[in-house]
């Protein structure tokens, strides 16, 4: 497991030039939720907190994230992309954040892969939480579309 | 009104440390709307399309900059924070983007600034959108509360 998530990592790095100036870096991986983190030095804003727009792309990263390892896990590839999101700031995040984003219920795995065999294409609905020293400061939900 | 377009440009960039690796621009702000320009290279995805995270930030910041904007045309200075919003990405983007931010109407105006002048504080709905090659590719909507 530990090997999936470092490659993710590198593909995260690698493909999208943006997150290795945001410091992404994945934290963990059990199988059930993919935790991201990244520093606040880089993304920070006017006022010393977290940017709105670094929170938004630690989330939606942590949910494309979750998803990607979770259709590899099921030898079922696919092009992800977030098709609409809906965020909450609850609160300004001070520090170094974190990003944890659930994997799809089993059910819900399951009706994918289905779509994506019946149709070559799907969607899921993801839900992930900024948190800052254990409290949620962030919540996005969003759809994911997955095409073969 | 030009002066006015380069000093926000000059705030986001030297306040937002992440706004210089995504290579923001003030194109335009004709006092009803601001337009916000960035490149696709520095802001590309695994698709080579432009990753969601700088669509909305850029979204996001040209709401936050028409009423940075607007609130200044009025003497009225504020705290302005994005509190929830709902982006909805219709279509990829496949070259250099921007995002325009409609100002609020009058109405609108006036009446965040009887907030802020009775209860210190008040809050905002605005949209923006983000365009690639003059067509709408992203539709954000968001709350921003606006402290004095």
């Amino acid at each position: 497991m530990q090997a999936t998530a470092q490659s993710l990592e590198r593909r995260i790095l690698g493909d999208i030039p943006l997150t290795r100036q945001i410091g992404v870096r994945v934290a963990s991986y059990d199988g059930e939720a993919l935790t991201l983190a990244a520093p606040l030095g880089p993304n920070s804003n006017h006022k010393g907190t977290a940017f709105g727009g670094s929170l938004f792309s630690l989330a939606v990263l942590a949910g494309w994230g979750v998803l990607t390892l979770k259709l590899a896990e099921h030898n079922a590839a696919g092009d992800i992309v977030i098709q609409d999101s809906e965020v909450r700031y609850r609160s300004p995040v001070t520090g170094d954040f974190t990003a944890r984003a659930q994997a799809p219920a089993a059910t819900e795995i399951e009706r994918l892969l289905r779509m994506l065999k019946r149709h070559g294409r799907g969607r899921v609905r993801l839900r992930s939480v900024i948190e800052q020293a254990g409290k949620v400061a962030v919540e996005f939900e969003g759809t994911f579309a997955v095409a073969r």
